[in-house]
């Protein structure tokens, strides 16, 4: 299925949350990721996230699309660097 | 049409980015908001952004799904407030 990930969370855990979606999905902007990504390493991303996030704190919000065709992108002004996994 | 819509911009305008975005659609989190709008709205609303983002250092991502059952939502952590639209 095709994820838009997006988290808002305290500056001390933005390196460690980024260095750890970048191993699942890729990112498109500042704190938004993207990608193809079964539902099992879904639930490993965010299990591994709930490990240091503060959820009193943070916010992770998922969006998921059987397919990324459901949805259609559009981009004003720069659309950041396209990682891919390092899966 | 449901929208999301995520922007990454230079701190000193984003106070008027966000006061633009909630008349038209509803904060979720930092930076994101989601909503039904028809495609004139979301048109007037980027339009009206172009006035003011620097496009070489602003971003904004916009996400179109016919529907928002396409799109299953997932929330680790806090839901941030859910404001109606001012319109």
């Amino acid at each position: 299925m095709y994820v838009l990930l997006v988290y808002d969370i305290k500056e001390k855990r933005v390196g460690k949350m980024l260095k750890l979606c970048r191993r699942y999905l890729n990112w498109i902007q500042n704190s938004v990721f993207e990608g193809e990504i079964t539902e099992v390493k879904l639930k490993e991303l965010l299990a591994k996230a709930a490990d240091f996030l503060d959820t009193e704190e943070d916010s992770v919000l998922i969006f998921k699309s059987r397919s990324q065709q459901w949805l259609e992108k559009q981009v004003l002004g720069q659309e950041r660097n396209r990682l891919d996994t390092f899966l």
